[in-house]
């Protein structure tokens, strides 16, 4: 059992935005990558409704998760989205959970 | 961009049942490992809701999930839940997703 602290948003953007939040994710500065604590970040897509986006990010512990939050790092990251685009992103649901298992990875 | 098929399953058990599902997960009979184009398999238990549990596993793609669940394989691992566990095991919500992007892995 690998036991990490588990944050998943469920995000939202007009049908039509949806090809400019992908090409954005693809973009990012990749700057939570170097963060104490950071294990990955996922990206998925609705299959079936491509305005709905949840992104998963996994961490060692809830205190690096809450570090980064905090950090000068997530502002950097956060403030190179086009502003158009990060007004019309709303965050429907946010998500702490643990993993209790992690197999085959 | 790695794009990946993705199952996202929400399951629900009184509070009181959580440890036999995380114990259910854990002696799982890891059929799922050997079947063509499956990725990987994460169970997570909510931070604060102990009887919530989202269950999620990729796939090459949605063809790959789709011969899986019909296989002799996925019968004989749903086959071995205990049936009083099985039982109030609720599924409350299931999820199709693409990945749109993994990185960090």
């Amino acid at each position: 059992m690998t036991a990490l602290y588990v944050s998943l948003s469920r995000l939202r953007v007009p049908d039509e935005r949806a090809p400019d939040l992908v090409r954005a994710f693809r973009r990012r500065a990749r700057l939570v990558e170097e963060a104490e604590g950071f294990v990955d970040l996922q990206v998925w897509q609705a299959d079936k409704d491509p305005g709905e986006f949840i992104m998963v990010s996994r961490w060692r512990d809830r205190e690096a998760f809450k570090a980064y939050m905090k950090s000068e790092r997530h502002r950097i990251s956060h403030a190179r989205i086009d502003p158009d685009l990060d007004r019309v992103i709303r965050l429907e649901r946010l998500e702490h959970l643990h993993t209790y298992e992690v197999v085959a990875e």
